[in-house]
């Protein structure tokens, strides 16, 4: 028998604003609650419990401890598998040993569970009958309909319309756990109807989504908006991830010299990468952590670091983030988890003081990564995480030969099982042009720069 | 950190050839040969490379070495997990601890992997440049589809039509790897045109895939048939799952009563259950081995024990087994994996001697089970697992309540992901019937019975 390493899942999340306090903070300008109805200084999603409001804002100490329940759901998928990509190394003939942690072997096929069932967990515990949320490429929707189910909770999912016409088994698959599925924008809000208006494909964004949850979480008692990604306690969540990736990668004797992941609103990157800080400063190492988006939607590369909204109702705190602006609607790339308008507010002050490396790739060259990877290591990974294999790729084939061998950590976030017309299309030259609409990117931009002109000129 | 069990990749198959020598042989009546073509004594595939010959004959060696190079491939998806199905302990209220093995994390979504890998690296080895093969539900295509990659092979798949209309994502993953698919009974072979004339709707068997796999393969000379299971050789390979489960069970303190699994030709079955009868005889202790196979083709529980032939080309070895006969057509049932007439010779002489248990599910029982293994475990079984689940459910459930608790340990093949419409189906109770045309039976049957005659009286 040859043995694998023992492997473990972490009794706690690892709390990075205790690492990073100076980024915990909002600078929102004081008086721009005034501004916009339902902003607060605190990043807090309206009428969270208690313990994801500490959890998002806390900065005193290192752990959060995950409760027993959640450990027990934890175990039903994790420790997940981190592996060493030989096949990929050898047919890259590059200087690097590159490793991936998988994190799609889950109902939700993707990260999104970790977060998914903390939440459903909380919100249970504090008497709430009912989540809404918005869903881009719906890993977020299959994630809380299975949590839902489990902690005895209704669950209403508004998916992005270009990502479920896409990929109908999420809606089956959300649908299967008893959860109610819309496609956005929908005629059911207000903010679905207004919406369509401007976009009457209903291509749909991951802002309308959020906005139309948000719209019928506010118009019940027992029902609440819960949020895939973006929100420090998600991120949080997420270091379960990077935690195990610490220990696994120890195990074997390595410690990476760059973590390689795709970045939306920031949940995966977060956390597989933000444990990595903390195990670098321990161990008296470096690390460098790279972000990569879709060029389609280049917020990270393209965008503005300002004030903005995160959804389209208006009712989300405001931050200050990189943003695209919550009015430009992305091309329909088959990566519908990272075509966010928005990100992190901790991650994107992060980046403005270069704590993280950010990259942009072409929907093309990320496919033709992930197809090369499948047929290498035998998994298909999710358009999204396709991304973080293009980073890997770049920085393994920059790496000069005669330099000690560079070791790189990807962390592949989901499964591609329902995005095989995505890699047809890839493998048959039939993309559609995934370029931003530059005049759209252009307007949408100066509408944010407007935003905080008026914002800062009634706050001074 | 939780410690979760050391696990490990065995480093040799299991062979139970070596544990059951009794029932290593063919027991083909001495003149068969002179009556159908192509014929043997032994349990041969026409022109496999040696190592394969002995692999499904040789009774003198307990293991067979695995090459360094498979054992490299097989750390891409082993040790896959074994974990405790506690939700859908609790949601029963059985007295029973039940465990499961999942064999669903890698790009074949199933065990098939296994032995795929080990077929293409033994022709490749051989100097084959192209394997040819049928597949039911399309798990054992996509397998070969990426083994014939990774090992620079062609590869050419004849896929029930039946299942390949219900899961076109076989198709496309097959086609990704490069593999030429053909839809099963097709227009390219003598088999195929033949069969069509009886089942104008193309609603296929293995047995007719098989047969024009077959018939392309002699075609060729650097062509080789490969077999996705029922031969030993294949289920020696798939004794992976049962090696790992044996000692992930043991590092868990625990040892089962009862290894449930589905049965087709039997592969998944002897994989995982073969090793826990000789480590039972090894710790002094005992097991029941439970075979679930589909109402739809109930081969174990009301099938012949008697010689019949694996195909519809009639070129294959005869093979003593329990059988429904090669003219039965099982209605479209979405467990496509388990719709062949016929099995592993080696399991029958088992079974036929009382060494394992059977039991038909219909197709509603089944999806039921799996349905509910999901929404406790957050895992979507294949149709084919979910008739295992159903299994281990009825053990649990008849087990009784003041007795010490019954452990269980069920194999969960591979995932249901593109079997989606099948758990809708079952959720809104459209299921199409499953019971077997009778008539249909009634004549397949006697149609062996009648060969078995003609054979006997031939060579007596």
């Amino acid at each position: 028998m040859s043995k694998t390493q023992g492997i473990s899942i972490p009794k706690q999340w690892c709390n990075f604003l205790y690492d990073f306090p100076q980024y915990a903070g909002q600078d929102v300008p004081r008086g721009v609650a005034l501004l916009t109805q339902g902003t607060r200084r605190v990043s807090v999603v309206p009428q969270q419990p208690l313990s994801l409001v500490t959890q998002s804002n806390s900065i005193s100490e290192p752990y959060h401890e995950i409760p027993e329940r959640l450990l027990e759901l934890y175990s039903q998928y994790r420790p997940t598998p981190l592996r060493r990509a030989r096949e990929l190394e050898r047919r890259l003939g590059a200087n690097a040993r590159i490793y991936y942690k998988y994190e799609g072997l889950n109902v939700s096929g993707s990260h999104k569970l970790n977060s998914a069932l903390a939440q459903a967990y909380y919100y249970a515990k504090a008497g709430i009958q009912e989540l809404v949320t918005g869903t881009g490429a719906g890993q977020w929707g299959t994630a809380l309909a299975y949590a839902c189910k489990l902690f005895g909770l209704r669950c209403t999912v508004f998916m992005v319309g270009a990502s479920l016409r896409q990929k109908p088994q999420r809606r089956a698959m959300m649908e299967l756990f008893g959860a109610t599925v819309h496609e956005s924008p929908s005629d059911a809000t207000e903010v679905g109807r207004k919406a369509t208006q401007k976009d009457p494909e209903r291509v749909g964004s991951l802002a309308i989504a959020t906005g139309e949850a948000l719209e019928v979480a506010h118009g019940g008692k027992r029902v609440r908006f819960a949020v895939g990604s973006g929100e420090n306690c998600v991120l949080l969540h997420q270091t379960l991830i990077g935690g195990e990736a610490v220990e696994q990668m120890g195990a074997l004797g390595e410690f990476p010299d760059h973590v390689v992941a795709c970045m939306g609103a920031g949940s995966n990157f977060g956390g597989v990468g933000l444990p990595f800080l903390r195990a670098a400063r321990e161990r008296e190492r470096s690390v460098r952590l790279l972000a990569v988006e879709p060029a389609a939607c280049p917020k990270l590369t393209r965008g503005l670091y300002a004030l903005d909204i995160n959804d389209f109702s208006g009712t989300t705190p405001i931050n200050r983030m990189y943003t695209l602006g919550s009015n430009y609607i992305a091309p329909p790339i088959f990566a519908g988890g990272l075509r966010y308008h928005g990100t992190s507010a901790f991650l994107s002050a992060m980046l403005a003081d270069k704590g993280f490396d950010a990259m942009a790739v072409p929907q093309r060259e990320a496919l033709s990564a992930g197809l090369l990877f499948a047929e290498c290591e035998g998994l298909l990974p999710a358009p999204e995480s396709a991304h973080a294999i293009a980073g890997a790729l770049d920085l393994a084939r920059k790496h000069p030969g005669d330099a000690p061998p560079k070791v790189i950590l990807l962390n592949i976030s989901g499964h591609g099982l329902f995005d095989l017309s995505a890699y047809e299309h890839c493998r048959s030259d039939t993309l559609a042009p995934d370029a931003p609409n530059e005049a759209l990117l252009s307007e949408s931009l100066r509408h944010v720069r407007e935003f905080n002109t008026r914002i800062t000129g009634a706050s001074s």
